[in-house]
């Protein structure tokens, strides 16, 4: 096992209690639903965000549609198999067009209420007693498009009309985690295929997932299973903590499953440098990826109140480990287990952000001072608009 | 069949977008609590509102309890056989005098709480240890009197002080719709009896019911039972939409029925030009009145919140029909599958309401440019003191 | 029996209507979420509240967790037997240290999110990693204190920094209405065991529940139990009236039981002037106390929201009554009748507090005038800051 010296902590300027420690965000920040209006629009509806997983549109017609922020997207392949995002409301008297989670149309999505219709690129192709007067453009009373772009597998879309470019906002994340562009790319993750998917209804501020994520301090006192897994992480150092560091598993550990067995033939290209290693990326706002040699675990968040957080989490296998019906389940149970774990501890968290005693916020040990960057960033991204720090 | 060629639509200089189009009202008018707070102060509060039917109230003593904006009133029958309305709230320490929907007391309401009695004239009749003490007066301290009206079998009331001239605020909706002061007379509607009464809870915003009540636009999309029954709906066209037009039963149809089956004798006072056709009158704000030969449906509408609206429709026949135990069943089901389609309209439009698309609003095709009169009518209402348009 | 002339109303100089009426606190002090903010930070957060029962926290390393105003508490036993409390939050990253109502630890609390240790005190015992290094006290990241007193066997806390003082803003309470300082002190209220607790989920604003409390004019209407044990409280006279007097049992009446029947023997220094008599103590904001010969029964309000109130209500006898395995259900049954019946009223009330009816409050005839003074302190305790009556 490789021991694992105290790394020197990332630079953090803000909230510099004492040499061992820093402030974290006030609790208002956590429980304020200005503030998350404020993040819905500054992060959720203007950053890139990761949406859908591409192959769950296998064909031309296939839907799903998914809550960015305050507003309901639709996601559709077109006949020639491209995705399209649109905002799911009807330019006419504002029906949402579907109210599935997940469907299949033809040719067209119809408004059920006054039969507007829609192609698949979103341009009005029928309105009734309407569409053939010349003053309604198709194009202009077209649905309203949203940006979309595709990595990993996923859609991941847009919803400002301008958006940052997808390689520095989304995919440098990787490439600052791993400290290589290509490190990623072994994984070949747009071409496995999904073993597992579990969806989880945390009743916590988005933020706390993410903290929790970034940091392993916690890892000795909830996580058993992982922590056996890898032993390093019981000393609580994150595996995000410094450039391309993965964190190495134990001696005796044959695969990452939750009794340390043996788990599938490693994915193709991934290095020997990356065998028998965990790597952890955070892709903010909402998008977790964790890569190990056999498989691939994405979490995505939909964040839906100040409280509340869905979290998807799909694992992703060789499309041969999944055809052939080979049995995932120790591998899923090892990262559910720590899902259960980390979400639980997030909704206890949850509710003593109002108290007055977090008032000014709690405050992060020297393995936690990496999130203070994270902290950083997201004041940044609310920028003059934000409400300040109660002090 | 009559053919029906395109009205001109009805004047509306606001909004006007292009000859086709004109816009809505933006999406905060059916989603911001404040512009509900407006719409109950100004609208539910100040105008007649039309509460219960009278033959619910059918002997001394009985009363009714309904929600009129924010406020509970009660309803009951005097001794002297007259209908009088109050809020429903002890004058003493403010105890709401009857939870129940409906009842009967002998002589007087008596706060369960403390046992201060009103006559069912409102005064104060009884107060243990106080009532004869000089300082208290029984009518001074009596129950809060509303005004009370009664047409078409209906008691309105209204909780202004000043109400406005029932004859032009709500008579004449009436007229205006059907050109003629005795048309609706002719269907003796407070003549009739009860056959049927629904109640529904709609997830929306009561404007969504009334811009679909307004309309047929839908009708050709949602409406497969009532176009079969009267198939001028299928063009698009509103019964609503020019002044003494009802829409025609189709040839094959003998009566108003959800299969266009044999219906009831005409009313008797119906006349022949009144006879094998739907009127619909909208009564600003909560009431719709649907007029066939044979039968009234009265549509009553209890906004809850910005984003809740109880609906209450009566189906009423000739009393010998009820009496008879005849089935009924048939023409309630036509109206009542329309209710459903609608509601289920409007509760599919209510959340898309908060999107960005909304936010200056839809579009209004030539077919609902009349709607554009409801929403000025409305504006103007609300007064300077509504909350603006979002632009 | 002993007849009871109409005493003098108490002082109240503020909205006096009349001879016979005074005023109550407007509507929106029982219905506006600021409001109740306000008494959470003025009130339930400032001054003395009576948290447990100090026996239900048995031995050493016993906790309980409760709610008081926005915070949540817990007191433990330490080792010493000594009662702490201190606010429910890691001083790291906030978790909620115990999230059961009650429970047992050994030695210490640990957070279950990083493992930091604080011992029954409240000091920082443990934290991994961190906790010898030079920057961190103990005490300063220990536990955040609250003040505790125990008195009548319960622990009253105070989030206060600086507490008011306890013997004038609690004990005086029972001096003001009992006329005497010795004279609570004679049920030894500290020694008795606990026969019954119940707890009710009251949908009103706690302050209805102490005006209901205060005052026994509505005794004749709701209480018929209890009027028949305490004849006088059908005159509407409240055991709160005047200084020292206690409401005397009828004179078929054996003990304080729902029907009347035999009690248990008088506690043993229960003065003959206290024998047969009931007396009622409101010690604000929180708690009533009742004394009756053999038992004591104890009220503890826990404001939820504006229109939600938890009671717990404690039947406290003799410890051998309670040991002898004794049938106390008689005794328990007239007061928890008495409780459901105030508990409906105050329900029946909670609504129609928003009505327009009760903008300006509603009123108080003489036998209530002294909830005019309830009134009066909670206006001087809300200060300048409280939102106004409106008018």
């Amino acid at each position: 096992m490789t021991t694992t010296p105290a790394p020197e902590s990332p630079l953090s300027t803000a909230h510099q209690i004492s040499p061992s420690l820093i402030a974290t965000l006030p609790g208002n920040y956590y429980t304020d639903p200005e503030i998350f209006r404020q993040e819905s629009e500054h992060l959720f509806e203007s950053m890139w965000f990761c949406a859908v997983r591409s192959a769950d549109l296998d064909k031309p017609g296939a839907f799903r549609t998914v809550q960015i922020g305050r507003e309901n997207v639709i996601i559709n392949r077109t006949r020639k198999g491209e995705l399209r995002a649109f905002l799911n409301i009807c330019r006419h008297r504002g029906a949402r067009l579907c109210m599935e989670e997940s469907g299949e149309v033809k040719r067209s999505l119809q408004c059920p209420y006054h039969a507007w219709t829609y192609d698949l690129d979103g341009k009005l192709v029928a309105a009734p007693n309407l569409i053939k007067m010349p003053d309604v453009d198709r194009v202009e009373y077209g649905l309203i498009k949203v940006h979309l772009r595709e990595w990993l597998g996923y859609a991941w879309v847009c919803l400002a009309d301008e958006p940052p470019s997808f390689e520095d906002a989304v995919m440098y994340a990787a490439v600052e985690r791993l400290g290589d562009p290509a490190a990623i790319e072994q994984y070949g993750t747009e071409n496995l295929a999904l073993g597992k998917r579990i969806v989880y209804d945390v009743k916590a501020n988005w933020k706390l997932i993410v903290e929790n994520f970034m940091e392993c301090y916690h890892c000795a006192t909830i996580h058993p299973e992982l922590t056996d897994v890898l032993p390093e992480f019981a000393d609580g150092y994150a595996a995000q903590y410094y450039v391309g560091h993965g964190a190495e598993f134990g001696e005796e550990i044959k695969g990452f499953t939750v009794d340390g067995s043996e788990g599938f033939a490693k994915l193709p290209s991934v290095s020997d440098d990356q065998d028998r290693r965990y790597y952890a990326i955070t892709v903010k706002p909402t998008v977790f990826i964790n890569l190990v040699p056999d498989h691939v675990i994405m979490h995505r968040m939909f964040p839906m109140a100040e409280d509340r957080t869905i979290v998807e989490c799909d694992w992703l296998y060789a499309p041969e480990v999944v055809e052939s019906g080979a049995d995932v389940s120790k591998s899923v149970e090892l990262f559910h287990r720590v899902n259960e774990q980390d979400f639980e501890a997030c909704e206890r968290t949850q509710p003593a952000m109002a108290s007055r005693a977090y008032r000014k916020g709690g405050v992060l040990v020297p393995n936690e001072h990496h999130i203070g960057i994270f902290h950083e960033w997201l004041l940044e991204k609310l920028g003059g608009s934000h409400a300040g720090p109660v002090h």
